[in-house]
This record gives structure tokens, sequence and C-alpha cells, in this order.
């Protein structure tokens, strides 16, 4: 089948083998997939990966136990857990030690054919929800792991910094949900898209950088970005680290003590909620996508990943 | 006065201007003074404070307007907040912007014959509890910040990572509050004095480095301990950074996101509380001083400091 293999460099294999799926396990024919920055950054050596990319898509089941799945569109949460941990039973398999994580670690990823993952990691897509808006799903719901981790109570201002992917996401996401919410970034036409869906927006030369912002996301993935939101946090405020920033820097953490901030990792979130929130249509994340390219030209999708003008690259599987 | 004044080198100056109380503030004879490391920081380079070192007091009221202070034996706040704006109202000076901290940042310090503080500042010690047991209230305030910030529940497991004296500290906080504290350390010697009032402890040498604490609290003050906290946190877990690591160096956040751990900054606390513990007896501190000096022999109390077999180091006032 055609995969797009991170192997030292990233290729398009038009013959790389078929997943076997385990006892369990669906098969899967890929219909969408949506290029994430993690995926760039497996390329430049994150997580030590090699294998076939992706963990974000849409598809069709193929082959099930549960014969009900066969032929419904489907959406997979990314992460394989061993199911017997303490963190598998309250539904947390991101954090199990022994999970692997679609096209990130010990699991192949997405960007392919096909693909194999649990049963249990599916969830058939509603009628309303087209391909294009439920390959959002992974990033929604890490977008909205925010509120599983902690309480935002409504009066309290939040700051989304990074008018990229994740970060246009989050900011459209915590909007709907009724929060205080700004999204800051270096690019007007990128903030413009959550302007649009009702967004308070502002470029970063314009913002005054001072500690008044109860909330702030960190969704730039880069030091200095990490650097500003610590800038902008309040005494006794939080700070959502919401990018893995792969690079290690010099960082003094006595502010962190002398303002008591507290800085939350966050990572991925549950599907259900942010699969609600599309079907709700309480936001619209077609006006998000950039460019759709035939798996073919995957490696073009992924430079086009990579300028600065795009948001979301999708790829389409025949 | 006498006082030990840090100005690029540290001195005893023995004919210091008298401290001058402003409207609102209160003359006190200074009686016990603790050596914290944070004055120790400030002796390198922190906060790029000059002037009175010292925050951690005993004494006697001299001058005050409110006339039933007078003559009482006293422990102060060391935040002196504007009093206008939201910290203040809430009883949180130590985040005023514009305040003043004593022997820190704008505010001379208690290592003298007399300091001014705010009246407002001023706890009166009961009878049952010493200057030397007093004289810990605002190390072990800062102690029991922790629980002023988050809740810990009782079957949770707590590591304090440090055997200095705010880890020590910490820990007997924190145990006598019935929680599941481990004291890990490199000093067998410290560790017991924790030991002998309950906390279990263990050498760092013995400790298996597992991601297996809910709750782990950095008192090392050292990077290399930050690490090793990181290392010791449970996914979702907490590390409580407990100590101002002045010093930067590289840090890579990548596995706070991965695992979705919370770094919660935590510095002084309310006075009250810590004061309840020692009149109630239910930890004992004594066994925590390690030397007493004169005034006269600072120089050298700071010396005693800086050696790894002190933990507390008092200065008395005749």
């Amino acid at each position: 089948m055609k995969a797009v293999v991170f192997d030292n460099g990233l290729k398009l294999d038009n013959d790389y083998p078929m997943p076997q799926p385990k006892d369990g396990e669906a098969l899967i024919k890929v219909n969408t997939i949506g290029i994430c920055n993690t995926d760039y950054e497996i390329t430049k050596g994150y997580m030590g990966y090699k294998g076939i990319l992706g963990h974000e898509f849409t598809g069709v089941v193929e082959k099930a136990s549960d014969k009900s799945l066969i032929g419904k569109r489907v959406v997979g949460e990314i992460n394989c857990g061993c199911g017997n941990c303490e963190w598998c039973a309250q539904g947390l398999e991101r954090h199990c030690f022994n999970r692997s994580t679609l096209g990130i670690w010990k699991r192949e990823g997405c960007f392919a054919e096909y693909v194999a993952l649990p049963e249990k990691n599916l969830l058939v897509i509603p009628d309303n929800v087209t391909d294009n808006e439920a390959v959002f799903v992974e990033p929604l719901a890490a977008a909205l792991e925010i509120l599983e981790q902690i309480h935002i109570p409504p009066y309290k201002k939040v700051i989304v910094l990074g008018d990229g992917k994740l970060g246009i996401i989050t900011a459209l996401a915590l909007n709907a949900c009724d929060l205080d919410v700004t999204l800051v970034g270096k690019h007007e036409e990128k903030l413009s898209l959550a302007k649009a869906q009702g967004v308070k927006t502002k470029l970063l030369n314009d913002l005054k950088i001072e500690k008044k912002y109860d909330f702030v996301v960190e969704a730039t993935g880069s030091i200095t970005g990490f650097e500003t939101s610590l800038a902008l946090t309040k005494p006794r405020g939080v700070l959502v680290l919401k990018s893995t920033i792969a690079a290690s820097k010099e960082i003094n953490l006595a502010p962190v003590v002398i303002d008591e901030i507290t800085i939350l990792g966050s990572r991925c979130g549950q599907f259900a909620p942010a699969m609600r929130m599309l079907e709700s249509k309480r936001i619209d994340v077609n006006p998000l996508i950039s460019d759709i390219f035939p798996i073919d030209k995957s490696i073009e999708a992924f430079e086009r990943n990579k300028e600065k003008s795009s948001v979301k690259v999708l790829v389409k599987v025949d």
C-alpha cells in the first residue's frame, strides 16, 4: 500500500506492507489525513520515531470483530493502552506506561491507505460531520483537554499565544465554551480565521506584555513563546503548555516560584466532546483548511505545512 | 545600631542608622533572627538586593500607634503591600505589584537590633511558643503555603526532595497534616531529624527513580533536584517548586506536556496556620537548630549556615 514513512528521511513508499490487525483491532481504509506539527517535529527527530507517520485521520472500517462497525466512517483515539493499569481503567490510555501512540510511539501511523487500531479506540462520525471536519477531532480534543484538566471560570481572562493550527483551534474551542479568549499571533490573516468566529484577536506587536492574564495557553511551540507566556501570566495564574517544545533552552524558574505560577502540561483529550462540538456546529473548522493534496503528493503537502501561510493541510487517499 | 548588611560584600555594621517607622508601622526590638537560604542567595546576587539582610525574626514591639502591641513578643509577615489592589484585598500582599519584602526587595531586613514593619503585619507570639520556635513561623508558613494552593488527598503519595531546612520543615508540616510524606535527601543525620517526628525518610541513593509520586516537592534549590523531581512525578501529578532556583539551565519541557505534569510555584504562606502548628506542638522545630550565634558573630553564623552539616542557624540580639 501507499504510505508516508519517516526513517531518517521522509518518503512516500508505494509498496509498504499492509497493517496486520491484532486481536481486538479493526482494519480501516483511510480517507482523510491531517498533518500536525508533531509530524513535522518527528521528521526533525522528536521521540526518535521511525515508521508510518500520522495520527489524524478519518476512514471507513473494513474489518472488525464487532460487525456493526464495518462500513462505518470513523476517527480513532491515538493512544493504545495495555488495558490493565490504573490509567487504562480511567480511560486515560494516553498515560499508560505500556502505551503505543499512533504514528508517534511504537505504532505505525495513519499516513497510508490503511491503518489498524483497537476497535475500542474508534468513534463513529455523525452523518452531519464531513471527513474534512472530522479529521480535526484529534487536535480539537487536545484543545478541549485543557477543560478536562482545569476549571476556567467564565469571568477570567484567557490568552492563547500562537496563531498556528493548534492555537487557532484552541482559541475557537475555548471561545465556543463561552470563555473570555484572546488569540495573539504574528499573522493578521491567520488571526482573522479566529476573529471571523467571534474570538478576540491581537497582533503580538500590539500586545502590552504585562502580568495580567489568569490563564495563558502557550501554543507557539517555541521557547520564546514560552518566555512571553510566562511574562503574561498573572501571579497565581496558570500557564498551559499546549505544544511540545522539543528544544531545550536555559530557563530561569525563579519567576514561577515568586509569582506562584502554575505550569500545566496538556496533551491529548477525549474525542467525544470534540466530536460533539463539530456535530453541533459550535465551531467551523473548514476555513482552517489551507490545502488538500492527494496522497501521491504527500511530500508536497509536508512542504506546504511548513509554510508560514498555511494552517491545516489535509491529504486525501482515493 | 548593629546590622548585617549586604552591599557587594557581607558585613556587620556597628553603626547603621536606626529604622524610621512610617505611618502605620511599628518599631520592633529584634530578639532572634533565622538565616534562610534566600539570604545566602542574596549574597550571591539574587534579586539584586542591597541593604540589611534577613526576614525571619522575633522581637518585642517598642513603638506602635496600636498601644496594645507595645511590649508584645511578635513575628512579622515579610511582604508589605500597597493596601489598595486586588492582591492586598485578598490578604495576598506577597503578590502586590507594589510590594516590598523584608530584607529581599525594597525594604531593609530584620538582621539588626531593630526593624520597622506595618503593624498589620505583626502576629503576637503565644506564651507557650519560645522565640527559638517562633522564628520558624516564616519558613513553616512557606511550607504550609502548599496546602493553601492545592488539595492533597490523604491517600496520595507525597515526596519531599531535599533535606535542607526547607525540605525538613516542609516534610514535618505536611506529615503533621496526616499526609503520606517521604523525605528524600543525601544526609542520614538530617533525615533523622524528620524521622524522629514520624516522617518516612529515604536516602536519595536508595530511591528508585520512577514516575510514581502524585505530589513531589522540590526543596533542593538545585537544577538537578528539579530534574530528579520531574523524573519522580507521576503523569498528571504535581511538582511543587518550593525553592527559588536562581540559576538558569537548559530544561526540556516536552516531558511536562507528554505526562501532563503540573508545576506549581510556591512561595510565602500565611503566618496564622503556622503559628497554630507551633502552638499545638504538632511539630517540634527545636531539634532543627544547629547553632546559635550572638549578632556580633553574624558573619560566622553565615559561614556555619553554608556548611552541609547545618540545618537552622539562629542569631541572637542582646
